[in-house]
């Protein structure tokens, strides 16, 4: 399980507005109380953004919390950047060096020299989106190109860029269904997988349809556990969101 | 004439990095010297994420400065962002509120609702990526779906999201052979054009294949421009590449 920390100040507890640093106060709290349940963080960028430097100096402090607290815990920064190859070599250099995240989530559509550059850092990992768990997923994603959906071209392509075959790809739980063609394609990759709970995904398909032989799978949750509840006992009410979800996967395993 | 803000610290002037903030320093430099020939400025925010806070800092500087002693130049967030729907609303809260841009780039890949948070904003400027001036632009957008390139499928849909009409479009200068069929589909709306200059686009084939009516071209340099010299006259010697480019169009238009 995969905790997406997407802060919303309008959805954290009221009194946690009061702390000089709302974000990473709410961040600690949710990681202090489900750490032991959790084997990833992934922090979406477009929220700490939202807030200009206050919201980047939030993201800093939860990344270096992360790694001196919990050095085994895999982090993820939800990005989903991809620009021509030297941008994309600052954009691999802010996450992977600046921030020291362990690996950052980035879009295909500008091909391989946008991505080369995150996979040029061997001991990071990069994760492509391959097919998303959105509507809009539909609009190009599934789009059918030399006979075969976009989304397949993008994993088949992106195999043979440098040091393609240690991509994780990024495939969304509502689309579950697609996994068995997936993994036909990529039977061992790690697959990062958001949009189970707010966003509807079963997480029985996804772990009838996705799992590998080493289970394969990071399954994000984000709303459903972070803002199960905005009173006091908030971080509480989180860890038992978490672990019911992590439950339910140990029972799948 | 767009100029892009891409601050590399190692290809500034070396005694600049003995300023405070030595990429603002940089940027409000080369603002001072060239804001008469430009019409637009682009920083591409990896640059700037790159250095963490400070990047960010510099950042919110920079479009402080435009914003502040040039409001009539347009001010582009080069960010080529795109994600679920809500995340979106947040990644355009912060390049439309936060910092005040007038535009900001973003990525097709994820449709119609990555991209429909932008538009939302009806005084501000969305500018989707359709062709782009690298290599990896034929992994994947000149690919062929439904009988036509995956860049036309992405221009002819995009116009259809609300207020879809209002979209600028991204079509590098390196491919701008391709710019006769794009104008065929979209004759009047604005093109950013990056790639002449280092990567090699011809300002001659952009203009006679992309030209409108009312011009549309938002033609980008940055290299050439901002790096035309690494000494104490640095200003100057982008002042100058600025005009020889400037004057260029001017002889197209």
């Amino acid at each position: 399980m995969c905790i997406g920390l997407d802060v919303d100040l309008q959805k954290i507890p009221e009194f946690l507005l009061r702390e000089e640093d709302p974000i990473f106060a709410f961040n600690k709290a949710i990681i202090d109380a489900t750490h032991h349940l959790a084997v990833a963080y992934k922090p979406n960028l477009a929220f700490y953004e939202a807030h200009g430097l206050k919201g980047w100096k939030a993201l800093e402090k939860t990344i270096n919390y992360l790694n001196e607290n919990f050095p085994e815990i895999f982090t993820i920064a939800d990005a989903k950047r991809g620009d021509i190859g030297n941008t994309s070599g600052m954009y691999a250099k802010a996450f992977f060096e600046d921030l020291n995240f362990d690996s950052v989530t980035v879009a295909p559509y500008m091909g391989k020299d946008s991505i080369e550059p995150f996979l040029a850092y061997q001991n990071k990992h990069t994760i492509l989106l391959a097919l998303t768990s959105n509507a809009g997923a539909y609009d190009f994603q599934t789009q059918i190109v030399e006979r075969e959906e976009l989304y397949k071209k993008v994993i088949k392509t992106s195999r043979n860029w440098t040091n393609g075959q240690n991509l994780m790809y990024v495939v969304g739980a509502t689309k579950a269904e697609y996994l068995r063609e997936i993994r036909k394609i990529i039977p061992e990759n790690f697959l990062l997988v958001p949009g189970v709970g707010a966003q509807g995904g079963s997480l029985k398909e996804v772990c009838e349809y996705g799992m590998s032989r080493n289970a394969g799978l990071l399954i994000n949750a984000s709303r459903a556990v972070i803002y199960a509840s905005n009173a006091e006992d908030y971080a509480e009410a989180a860890a038992a969101e978490a672990r019911k979800l992590q439950q339910e996967m140990a029972a799948y395993l």
